[in-house]
Order: structure tokens, then C-alpha cells, then sequence
């Protein structure tokens, strides 16, 4: 019998566990009747994006199905699979958002009552996400692997995901950060009113924001990161280890999500009463608890398949997984570092004494710091799994990063869920303790983001590493070297893809801040009694132009991520688009790794002075810690994480069009 | 008779035309007793600065001499190369410096009088820097060519420039900034005195900072690719056409201080009555022309040398050359486009409206934006210089970009040594028309040294390749693979050291600013009647403070770019080191770019709100734009200039230690 049946039966598992959990979440009460309604609007207002997302994800899609399916050998079936991947993409994106936008009011609800129930809630959502990800993603990969024998079949599938992340993550990290900056300058710099103040028009934007962003966005780049690394590591390993190297990654798979699953369950909070500083540190206590325990089943569990499927020989690749593992693990640590309580927040905080210019320059300052542990551990592991395993042991590393992706996705996406009720808390008026409580909850949601943030961004750059290897392998390449004038202009074309695309969606940001601004003052100034609370905003109208903007800003970068590599591939040649994915890979890790915790540091600088720190609330210290979190807003949250999709996109071109740049050459 | 002769009579006509322009300048009187007292502190700061940087440099030197001598073969002679190499730099950027410090009070003294006159002395200290760096190169690395055979002699003595630089372009950056930092912060956010107000205690420091940041640091940096663009295209050049190819970069050479000393001739503003912006675009005109003529000299004399010397096949070299100039010229362009009156300085502008964050995020997207086309323009000259010439031709399109440098650094210097008259002129408490008169001629000044940014990082990428062509000579590598791993870790590690090196030198800054701030908050508070006028502050205190922050700033990045790819040679191996070189000359130059385009490109949307546009000066736009132009200053003027000496002298280090590597692998 074929042993890809267990990996079927996984999959299955997992998305039963989906079920289960939507089930207990739907099971708990939504609270009053002016919190049901608006959870209803921020539900509408991110349904109404995704509808829109994926019109246009629609066509994008009919238009690219038909060029591979014409063009790409062999056809039309390299076609088939990239919808296939870009439906169940979108499927898993959906499921998870969907429950997300469910689960917000719950916890907010629950939060009146119990501490631990709402902390299970705001997980379990979480874990929809995790486990819809990569149940979907194991099944789907491993049904197109049973029907299709031909490699290059698999790695069609792992491309389909990519253009839906490329929409969700882009798209969706250009409207979260114009709806957030826009609601934050007119609402809390010109009218002085709370943040997530109801009677801003802007606020159900900046919660839908949270929704499509940071949920669906993060679910999405991640499921691709996931296929991604697994379709690498299947078609390297089939090289080294004919048949069974195809079927082994399916199995870490299988095995991950039943490792994920007892690690999910562990996340059992008791009742807990304590300060806010303790209740923030006993939520990650039983949070890190899980991820602890799965990472041992799966150490364990890991080394009895592989040695057995594959026999002594597997030793190699057994300590390739556990590297990309304990990487993963210590890149979680140092952005713990940098972006949590410690020296160097606190030191952009001492800088916020001195005005918003110093505070911006120690933030970017230590941004640019963080970067040296992450990049070093990096090399090492590139390095190390290759020197146990060859390429396959990269492909193999980035499978040991994401091979618990369902337990650490359910903690990456707990996040934005708790800050979502706790916003509903605050514009519900419910009262003081409970928003306390659930505001305890959003701030460890703070760091488990920032975590996941680290976390997307490495793996999709081991990932890569492993789909270069691909490209090697389906170019034909056995050498790209630096003494070719072509790779050195690869290189440098694709480290400025890194700087333009950022550019691009930073733009976006700020044009897209500047139009709900204007929206926001405009309903400040026509709809009378909106500031004294007798009528109501138009909060549609906010989220219909964050959503145009958003969409409107990615088409440049999304169209350059895909054209660059074409240009390069068939003027310069395929060395040539070697030094562009190297380029663009690399200066997109380090970028974005600076980039998500410079931003991270600077917001908790600020909440570091909230809670009473160098004047607290109000002062001068206060004002500039302000700013320096409104900077770093889309540097963490839209031109970061952009970059993931950026290197992963433009290796997912080179390796399905490089047949056709063989046949220019 | 050997053809050198030509280099020596160049380069002792270019010393000729400096004796020539000091004694004009010295022949001018230097105006009030005050303003006397004012350039006397200067000086004796900025040569206090120059004393403490050579004594630590010193140290330094004897170290690495000894090094050099007992392990580097030819055996001592390296070390004695880079010996001299050192003492040459050194001299040149004495000789520029101490002549700068002279001009400044003349140029504001005869802005009095005469327009023409205050542009002309402050346009010929320029030139004395640009003549010194081009007569002392060209005249040291011909002589040494003439006295040694074995090109790592050669080499030696480039690598004896670097270590100048190091010292004077970051410690001289971060001195500089500090200072201004300092100085504004206080000065002009507390007190609410003007810039350049003789109160502020910093403000000697900060004109000081102009003349060993902007003067001494920019013409150390520049010497520095100067002689090492001519010494790897001479490398090179043997290898292709024996003899003659080790003779033609230095006759190129002469040439092109022929050309220099023609076009810097032709700076001969007559004298013009006009609105600011009239003689700020006339005093632009009359160096443009210089520059222009100087160009086209060189390549009608370039062409006829080469194939008359090379014959046809040197048809190819004289292409390269061409490019190389073409290169130099439209990267000057773009820079232009960005960094002064055009549209992405208005946006930001405009952004400002919304506040500081909003024209942070601006700024840096321009910045980033502003990467594409001269990256473009690079990756582009490489690719058709080694078209038309081989490896050699990216070297002679180094030679191409500098070497016109002695009429460039001219125009670069003038910068600084206007914004010193500027602020003369303003703490001697001369007349508004006066004044008006010196702020026309820095304003330009900001244009040019914007200019002088953008092409002191692009001649630095265009000569650190050609070391890297150098680099794969000298460690007989014929292939550094990104198929290899330890390459790709070499790329990975490189990049992160320009990420790394910019964190330390923006801290630098920032720790230097915040005990400059400390300072004069000190000298506010205890000097009485300081802030009445009726006191003197201590302005030697503020210098010295500076400086010993400078110094203690860059030891860390100095020990890091020298030991890191020491580091990765013995342990992963030479073409390791060559992707570290890669990586670290691709992502700096980038970096660079951005952050001196970003810097410029705030600095003038705040002078553009300050000439009236949007509210003007006092309006919260124009707060929003200073904190903009605070935050852009490091990156400008330290960060960003710094990365060249990172790019460089990692370059440097390889070739001078590849022999090691090799023996050690």
C-alpha cells in the first residue's frame, strides 16, 4: 500500500480538528446586541475585501491558467495544478479569516467572565487558521503527488499558492495599515478621541484591517511557505532517493500535524487572576508550553520515520530537519529580544526623551542590529543542511522550520484576534477590568505576532533557498558564479527589487492613509453629532476605500515580480536569473527582518511608556514614541512582510518559466 | 623613455595649479577681528580633530605595517606600500582640510563685496582638495609602479588609502553629525535660537564637522578610489597587454588632470545681481560648465591616447572608459531628480502636511525609489563594459567615473566650504544681503555635496568590482558558485554587514548627539548671561566631546570590517569571501544610495517649506519636515558615506590576504 495514505489520513485529521474547534467557538455566546452588531460590521467590511480580492484574484488567475497551460510542458497540466493550488489557497485563507471574524466578538464576550475561556477561544480561532493550512495544504499536495507522477506538476501546485498570498499578503497588508494610520491621525492626533473609538468612521476599517492583514495575510503567505518547502524538498528528494524521496516530506507532514495537534491541546489556560504584566506572561507561559512540547514530539517522532523509511543514510537529513527546526526556534528567541521588554526597547524609549528624530534613528538603528543573529543562524543552517544532506538536506531544513506550522500559525494568528476583541471591548463599552483583561490578551498577541512575523519571513527565505536549489536542477544549472558579469547584474537587479518593492507598497500605505484621512475628516465635518455620539459614521465608505486603494497599489509590485525575471531570464540568460533570486532573496530577508522588528520595537517602546514609564501618557516622551510606532506600522506589517512574497514569487517564476528560457537561450 | 615620465609631469602640474590656487585664496584678506576669532576656532577644532584621528591612526598603522611586512609576500615591501599609501592619503587630506579652513572666512568676507569673488575662493578651495588627491595619487602610485614590478606592491599601496578613510570618512561622519545633531536639538528646538547662532555652545563644533566630515573625510574617500581604480585596472591591465597595460591607467590619469585643470579654469563666474533661487541656478550653471567641458576633453583626448598607445584592439577599453564617465554622469542626473527641486521633493513636502510620520514613510520610499535606475545604470555598465572589454574594462570604467576627479572633488568640496562662509557670515553678524548671498552659494553647495554623495558610492561600487575582478586573480578563484553554499553564506554574511555597520554608525551618532545635547544643555544652564549674549560659551569643550565619541564610534565597525572576512577565509574558504565581497558591495551600494537620497531629498522638502510653500517656516508642516531632516542627517552624512569605506576596504582586505587563505586551505 502505498504510504502516502497516512498523509491523507493526517490531512483529514487535521481539518477534523478544524471542525472540532469552529464547533466549540460557534458554541460560545456573541454577547450584547451592540457587540453582535459590530462584530457584523467589521465581518461584512472584511468579507466585502475578500469578495473583492478575489474578483481580481480571478482574473489574474484565468489569464496565468491559460499561459501555463499553453506554454508550460507538460500541458496543459502545470496549468490545472496552479489552479488546483490557488483554489485551496483561497479556500484555507477563507475558512481561517471566516471563524477569525466569529471568534472576535467571543472572546470579547467571554472575556467578561473568564480569563482563561477567552484566551482558549482567541487560540483555538487561531488553530482554525493553523490546522485549515495545513491540512488543506498536505492533502492537496499530496492527491496532485498520487495523480501526478512528474515533478514539475508539484511544483505548479506550490506556485498556485503563491499568487493568493501575493493578493492577501500584499493587499491586505496596504489596506490594514491605510485604515490603521488613517484612523489614528485624524481620531487620536487631531480629535484626541481613544483609540478604537466608535465614533471614529475609520475604526471598523482598522479592525477589518486586522481580519485581512494580519490573518488571512499571514495564513496565506504561510500555507505557501509550507507547499513551497515541501514540493522543494519532494522534487530534490526523488534525485537522491528515487520514489521513496518523494514520499518522505508527505510523511514529516502527516506526522507534523499530529505532533501540532497534541502541542494545540496542551494550550489549556487555568482560571488566572493576577496583574496585567502577569497575566501577559502566563498567557505566553501556557502558549510556549505547547509549542515546546510539539517541537520535542516532533524531534522524536521525526527521527523513528526517517531513520526507518529511509534507513541510516536518513541520519543526514534527520539533523537537517532538526537544524531548520532549532533555527526557527533561535530566530524566535532573538526577536523575542529585540522586539519585547528588554535593552532595546527600552533604549528607543530613552531616545523618545529626546524627540521623534532620535527615536526614529535608534529604531531603525536597532532594527538593523537585529538582523546580525538571524542572518548568521541562517548561513549556519544553510550550511550545516548541506553539509549533512546535500541541497535536499536545505529543502529538508525549511520543512523542520514549517513542519509544526499548525500549532505555531494557531499562536501567530491568536494575535490579531485578541486585539480584534479588544477592540470590541473598548467600542462596546464593556467595562474597565474586562477591557484590562482582554487587553492582556492583545499584548502577548503583540509578541506571538512579532514571533510569527521573524518566523514567515525566515521560513520563506529557506524556503527559497530550497526552490533555488529547484532552479538549479530544472534550469539545468550547475554553476552561477560571481566571475560572471550576468550573475553580478542578477544580483544587483534583485537586491533592488527588495528596495523598489518596498517602496512600492510604503507608498500605498501613505496614499492609501491619506485618502481615509481625508474620508474621516470629511464625515467629522458633514455628518453632524458624530463627535458628540448621536449619529452614527459611515463606516462603509472607509473600508470601500482602503480596499480600492490597496488594490490599486499592488498591481505595480505584483506586476514586477513577475515580469523582472522574465526580462532577466530571457535577455541575460538563466545565471542571470540565479543572481536575481539570490539577490532578491537575500537583501529581501535581511530588509524585512529589519524592517518587522524595528517596527516591533517601536510599538513597544510606546506601550512602554503607556504603562507608566520616562512620563508616561501625554508627555513629550510619549508623543514621540507615537511616532515612531506610526513609522514603523507599515514597515512591520505591509512593505515586511510584502518582501516575503517577493522572494518566493520570483523563485516560483524562474522555476516554471525557465523551460522556456532554456529554449531562447 | 618611459611613458611614465608623463604621469609624474601630470601630477606635478596638478600640485602646480594647487600651489597656484592657494596662494589666490591666501592673497584675500579674511575681514572683521570677529570673524577672524570665528574661523580660528573652527580651524583650531577641525585640527585638533585631524591631531587626535592621526594619533589612534598612527597606532593603527604601525600595527597593520608590521603585520603586513612579516606575513604579506613580497615580504616587507607590502607594508611599506601601504606605509606610504597611508602617509600620501594622509597628506592630501591635510593639504584639502587646512586650506578649507582658510577659505571659509575669505569666501564670507568677500560675499561683502562681490558674488563672483566669494564663489570663486570658495570653488578653488575646492579645487585645492580635488588637485591635492588627484596630483598626490596619481604622482604616489606612479612612482611606486616605477620602483616595484610586482603589482601586490601596487596593490599595498592602495590599501594604505583605505585606512585614511576609514578613520576620516566615519569617524569624520559620525563627529560631524553629533555635532550638528547636537547642536540643533538644543539650539534650535529648546531655545528657539537660530542655526549658527554664536550662543549655542555646539556651534563651532558643528562647522567643524563640515570640514572633517564633508572635506577631509569626502577627499580621503575619494583618494581612496581613485588610486584604487587606477591600481586594479594596472593589475588587470598587465595581465591582458603586458607593460603597456600597467602604463595606460596612469597615463589616463594624466590626462585627466589636464582635463580637470581646463574645465576647473572655465569656473569663472563673471558677476550677477538676481532673486535666490536666480543665483542659486547661475552659480550651478558656471560649475556645470566646467564639468561638461572637462568630460568632453577627456574623452576626445582618451580616445586618441588609447588607440594610439593600445592600437585597435584598445578600441574596446576606450568604450569601457566611456561608459564608465556616461555611468558617473547619469547616476549625478538621478541623484539630481531626487534630491532637489522636482516632484519627489515636493511629496514629501506635502506628506509633511500630515505630520511627522507620514514624512518619515516618505522619505524613505523616495529614498528606496530612488535605487532603481542607478542600480540600473550599473549593473548595465558592468555588463557592456565587460562586453566590450573583459574584466579589465570594468576596471577601466572605474577609471572612466574618476577620472575627472580632480575637477568633481572641486565642485563636492565647494559644498562645505560655502555652508562654513554661510555660517561665518551669520555668527559675525554680517549684513542680510550678505547673508542671503552666502545661503545662495550654499544652497548650491547642498546640491553638489547631494551630487558628491551619489557619486562618491557609485565610483566606490564601480572600483570595489574591479578589486573583486582583482580578488578572483590574486586567489586564483575561476568560479565562486551560488550553487555553493559557503558562497551563498558568503553573501548573506556580507549583506548583513552593511546592515550591521549602519546600525553602529547611526548609534555612533546618536550616542555622540546625546552627550553634545548633555553639554550644551550644561553650558545653558551654568554660564550665566550665555543665553544673554554677555557670556562666551565653551565651544572647545563641544569639539572635544565630539571627538572623543568619533573615535570611540568607529572602533567596533573598523575591528568588524577587517576581521569578518579574515574570519570567513580561514574557515569557509576563499570563494566564501568572494560572495561576502559581493553581497557587501551589492547591499551597500544600494543602502547608500537610498540613505543619501533620502537624506537629501528631506533636507531640501524642508528648505522648499522654508522658502514660503506650505505654511512656511514656523508652520506644523515645517516641524514635520526638520524632524524628517534630523533623521535624514546620520543616514546622509554618516550611515550611508560610511558604507563606501565598508565596500572598499573589505575588498581590500581580501586581496591583501588571499595569499593566507590559500595557504591555509
Amino acid at each position: 500500500m502505498d504510504l502516502r495514505i497516512w498523509a491523507i489520513v493526517a490531512g483529514a485529521i487535521g481539518l477534523g480538528f478544524v471542525g472540532f474547534l469552529m464547533r466549540t467557538i460557534l458554541r460560545e455566546s456573541e454577547g450584547t446586541e451592540k457587540m453582535r452588531e459590530i462584530s457584523q460590521a467589521i465581518r461584512q467590511g472584511a468579507m466585502a475585501f475578500l469578495r473583492r480580492e478575489f474578483k481580481t484574484l480571478g482574473i489574474f488567475t484565468v489569464v496565468l491558467v491559460i499561459v501555463l497551460a499553453l506554454l508550460i510542458p507538460p500541458k496543459p497540466w502545470v496549468g490545472i495544478a496552479y489552479l488546483i493550488g490557488t483554489l485551496t489557497s483561497a479556500l484555507a485563507g477563507f475558512l481561517g479569516m471566516n471563524i477569525a471574524t466569529k471568534a472576535n466578538v467571543r472572546t470579547a464576550n467571554a472575556a467578561i467572565g473568564s480569563w482563561a475561556r477567552a484566551l482558549k477561544i482567541a487560540f483555538s480561532s487561531g488553530a482554525v487558521m493553523g490546522f485549515s493550512v495545513v491540512g488543506i495544504g498536505l492533502l492537496g499536495l499530496t492527491a496532485i503527488s498520487l495523480v501526478f507522477e512528474d515533478p514539475h506538476i508539484w511544483l505548479g501546485f506550490a506556485f498556485g499558492a503563491s499568487a493568493v498570498a501575493l493578493f492577501l499578503r500584499v493587499g491586505g497588508g496596504i489596506f490594514t495599515k491605510s485604515a490603521d494610520v488613517g484612523a489614528d491621525l485624524v481620531g487620536k492626533v487631531e480629535k484626541g478621541i481613544p483609540e478604537d473609538d466608535p465614533r471614529n468612521p475609520a475604526v471598523i476599517a482598522d479592525q477589518v484591517g486586522d481580519n485581512v492583514g494580519d490573518i488571512a495575510g499571514m495564513g496565506s503567505d504561510l500555507y505557501e511557505s509550507y507547499v513551497s518547502a515541501l514540493a522543494a524538498a519532494m522534487v530534490l528528494g526523488v534525485i537522491v532517493f528515487p520514489i521513496k524521496g518523494a514520499i518522505l516530506p508527505l510523511l514529516l507532514g502527516a506526522v507534523g500535524i499530529g505532533a501540532s495537534i497534541i502541542g494545540a491541546l496542551l494550550v489549556r489556560p487555568g482560571e488566572f487572576k493576577g496583574s496585567f504584566n502577569q497575566q501577559v506572561r502566563k498567557a505566553h507561559a501556557v502558549m510556549n508550553r505547547g509549542v515546546y512540547v510539539s517541537n520535542g514530539v516532533m524531534v522524536v517522532a521525526g527521527y523513528f520515520l526517517i531513520t526507518r523509511f529511509i534507513g541510516g543514510e536518513g541520519l543526514g537529513l534527520f539533523l537537517a530537519l532538526v537544524i531548520g527546526l532549532l533555527c526557527g526556534f533561535g530566530i524566535g528567541k532573538v526577536t523575542e529580544y529585540f522586539t519585547s521588554e528588554h535593552k532595546p526597547v527600552f533604549n528607543i524609549a530613552k531616545a523618545s526623551k529626546s524627540g521623534p528624530a532620535i527615536t526614529i534613528i535608534e529604531g531603525l538603528s536597532t532594527g538593523m542590529m537585529s538582523t546580525v543573529a538571524p542572518v548568521i543562524m541562517i548561513a549556519a543552517a544553510t550550511v550545516g543542511a548541506f553539509f549533512f544532506a546535500g541541497l535536499l538536506g536545505i529543502a529538508i531544513a525549511a520543512v523542520g522550520m514549517l513542519i509544526n506550522l499548525g500549532m505555531l500559525l494557531a499562536m501567530d494568528c491568536y494575535g490579531p484576534i485578541a486585539d480584534n476583541a479588544a477592540g470590541i471591548a473598548e467600542m462596546s463599552g464593556l467595562g474597565k477590568e474586562v477591557r484590562e483583561r482582554a487587553e492582556a490578551l492583545d499584548a502577548v498577541g503583540n509578541t506571538t505576532a512579532a514571533l510569527g512575523k521573524g518566523f514567515a519571513i525566515s521560513s520563506a527565505a529557506l524556503a527559497s533557498l530550497a526552490w533555488l536549489a529547484v532552479y538549479f536542477e530544472v534550469a539545468h544549472i550547475s554553476i552561477a558564479s560571481i566571475t560572471n558579469v550576468n550573475v553580478i547584474a542578477g544580483l544587483l537587479i534583485g537586491t533592488m527589487m527588495t528596495f523598489l518593492f518596498s517602496s512600492l507598497t510604503m507608498k500605498g500605505v501613505s496614499a492609501g492613509a491619506f485618502d481615509v484621512v481625508n474620508e474621516v475628516r470629511r464625515q467629522f465635518r458633514e455628518i453632524k453629532g458624530l463627535m458628540e455620539g448621536t449619529a452614527k459614521p459611515d463606516y462603509v465608505s472607509c473600508v470601500n476605500i482602503a480596499t480600492s486603494r490597496a488594490l490599486k497599489a499592488m498591481l505595480l509590485p505584483g506586476i514586477l515580480v513577475i515580469v523582472v525575471p522574465l526580462i532577466i531570464g530571457f535577455t541575460l540568460g538563466v545565471e542571470a536569473v540565479a543572481g536575481l533570486l539570490a539577490g532578491a532573496l537575500i537583501s529581501g530577508l535581511v530588509m524585512a527582518i529589519m524592517m518587522a522588528n524595528a517596527g516591533g520595537a517601536w510599538d513597544n517602546a510606546k506601550k512602554h511608556i503607556e504603562a507608566g514609564f520616562l512620563g508616561g501618557k501625554g508627555s513629550e516622551a510619549h508623543k514621540a514614541a507615537v511616532i515612531g510606532d506610526t513609522v514603523g506600522d507599515p514597515l512591520k506589517d505591509t512593505a515586511g512582510p510584502s518582501l516575503n512574497i517577493l522572494i518566493k514569487l520570483i523563485g516560483k517564476i524562474a522555476v516554471i518559466f525557465a523551460p522556456l528560457f532554456l529554449l531562447f537561450a
